[in-house]
């Protein structure tokens, strides 16, 4: 096969693939919790680097290996620096030799890009200042369990609410990739901008999707099928204080009862977490019912193995074990 | 069973299930000395939380799930702060989905209290401001290793010398639980305070243990079968300094081997670790015949094996395994 | 077998079983890349030591442990301190008690001696500030796959070029114990010391090799087979600013292409990594087809796994599998 050796954009895959890795993960998820060990990673290790400290993409990989029959190594932020002592070159090519597959959470898009470029081994996005691919994999799926009756992934309209953040960006890029209808509800000043709507653009002429940002609460909300939000912080350097972000987002962009009453009424409301609750959602939402955010927690992991299993060429012959072990 | 999710307090469970989990791990320390593996954990993830770093702790933890098939992912102080970016009970949710079973270490005891309350996988106190419950389970497995010849552990009389510090209380609970006599040799100030006396006396009604606070060294020492210390350091935030707690405790608590020959002929020497030599402890009592205090840092890999086995449900599985192992 | 149970230095084993190692490597070397799974430490644990951060030590202790079945528990700087907290006797002590082997990157090479004397179990030295024998196993190892041909190690002539690092001492402790002929280019003030010299003496006067310290490029590299350099930071403590190293070592000892043409036509470029490009050696050196240095780093892995199957006395057990395996 002439496919990508590295998962760090979702735009250098087909939809077709990445429908294929989410139901790769679909169906090791269902295999795990039938209880059949898999050992398609078997005595594999992952090298994970994290510029950035990490919770839910560090743990997710880390048991996703181990439940694939492998080890993850955790280097954590300091003790390894991307181009600092070394060249990220170096880095690349001697890290290639000593483990598998390499996994990194990145300050710079350029250092993880960089890194798959110079790696003979394959390398996947933890999330950069662009993108965030991996978590981009677990939303679809968690969509695609929480779909609506009827409906199927490219009738559905996710309306991300607020800042302009990476995950925003790839929210974007799968939904409209995917052909479904994306919207950003968000400021003037924290909105997608020029480069993200070419995508937008170019996604949606191949897919039959659409995008959409604007300011009317309303427009946005209408018919909704899955409300997103993330926090206001901003990224990385240009973090917010408090006091900015509240000025600049509150209320109109918190995610509230009234705004879950403006759309379908059988909306879900997803956040990628950790949550900065009552800033930009209320407890009252995210405890809800209409909430799925512990799910899609939940399918970073499904994600992971997926993308491990896919990207480590293990993916027919994992497909054919769990087919085998669930009786089909 | 209706017994407790988690292991927060051995307070919550009675005598017979405490010493069921010791004569667990006494099985399967057996079982691998030898040289029979098991994997009645294959795969299993265990999440560790670490307010505050540890040796002992995290290497016996880590060891443990080896062992046993599985593999303990190692969330460092500053890698996960519980209540501080997100939630306490957000993290709690998500890494139910995530792992299979956490242990924390905390600062306060509060948190691994409302840990086990939100999450849905079994928690495990890797000690808090309060107490110490997987060393009471070590403890008890060195002193049933090392009990005197004719005694059971209800006939031991087991001192602890110094600071009242959540070793202290928690050995105290662990001994009056179990129906032996406990004494508490400590000054003024540094004793037992109100709480841990009315437990103390619960368990003693029930149990026919006894317990004593004293300041008072023959009557604490005579007929001792176990002399336990720990630093003088105080807890926490409360911390002392080396001038301050050498004014405190030095030299009437120092354990030292006038100490010990105050004691019953047959008495052994225990420490949580790690020891502030000549501090709390001489070198000669430390590294004497009398001292079994590698025994007791080695059972704290024995209490760990039992406690991951029994939460996690697999403690009958585990008993038959190792069972037909060693031909029984 | 009377053979020493740690592995902290070269000079305490013979030519003999220092090259037993280096085929054991390259025997699992070859099986692993075959393919074969190897379970010889099945389910033992390596508590790695770490006083200074490390990625090719860490990783590739980490990487073996996985392939031989086992697990590699990694204390960062700071998780652990020798001799801060708790004496370093009591952590050999007690590690020796909670896992099965250990390896330290030490401040002190006092301290990984120490570790050794204390501990129970195997002591692998994973570098101080006098020695680095697993770079050593690793370095001889590339050596021999990259002999000149008709050449053996014994006739080969390997030049270290800039500041005697403990790198440079211990190629300097490898080659001449193994028969070599070896050379220090570097200034006066930066050259091996009268310890070493006495060391390298006696090595000749067994194996055969020779040895010299000079600051005469020509005689330096004539007919050299290996150029080898390091960084020129300096050790530790003593650690030169970028302004002092470039005055000392700069443009002399810098390793470029004029310096490779002095050498045999076959020279092969070797360095321990990470370089700090264009200080100790060019783009060019680096980038070039003399250059080893990745399949150098790659053998750091294959020392690791050879290194400990040999301690934890599985060197017979493993041969015989692998020769099985591989159909011998």
């Amino acid at each position: 096969m002439a496919r990508v050796k590295d998962f760090v954009d979702t735009q250098d895959f087909t939809k077709e693939e990445l429908l294929d890795i989410m139901h790769l993960g679909l169906l090791i998820k269902e295999n795990i919790k039938q209880g059949y060990p898999l050992n398609v990673l078997y005595h594999k290790s992952l090298g994970m680097i994290f510029e950035q400290s990490s919770t839910r993409t560090r743990v997710s990989f880390e048991t996703a290996m181990t439940q694939l029959g492998g080890h993850a190594q955790y280097l954590a932020p300091g003790q390894i620096q991307l181009g600092a002592h070394e060249s990220l070159s170096d880095t690349a090519r001697v890290l290639s030799r000593l483990v598998d597959i390499l996994m990194a959470r990145v300050q710079k898009h350029e250092s993880v890009f960089e890194l798959a470029k110079y790696a003979d081994i394959p390398v996947i996005n933890g999330m950069s200042d662009y993108n965030h691919p991996t978590q981009e994999m677990g939303d679809i799926t968690t969509m695609f369990e929480h779909l609506p009756a009827g409906k199927r992934l490219e009738d559905c309209k996710v309306v991300f609410v607020g800042d302009a953040t990476q995950v925003c960006a790839s929210l974007m890029m799968i939904v409209t990739k995917l052909g479904g209808h994306f919207v950003q509800f968000g400021p003037k000043g924290f909105q997608l901008r020029e480069e993200h709507i070419k995508i937008a653009e170019e996604n949606c002429k191949k897919s039959g999707g659409s995008f959409l940002i604007t300011e009317d609460e309303d427009e946005a909300l209408k018919d909704a099928d899955f409300i997103y939000t993330d926090v206001w912080y901003g990224l990385y350097e240009a973090e917010l204080s408090e006091e900015e972000r509240m000025k600049i987002f509150y209320p109109k962009y918190q995610v509230d009862m009234d705004m879950i009453k403006k759309a379908s009424p059988t909306v879900k409301f997803m956040h990628c977490l950790p949550a900065t609750r009552n800033e930009e959602v209320t407890d009252e939402v995210i405890d809800s019912e209409y909430s799925i955010v512990i799910d899609q927690a939940e399918n970073r992991l499904t994600a992971m193995r997926a993308l491990l299993v896919y990207f480590m060429d293990k993916r027919d012959e994992t497909v054919a074990i769990c087919n085998k072990n669930l009786g089909r």
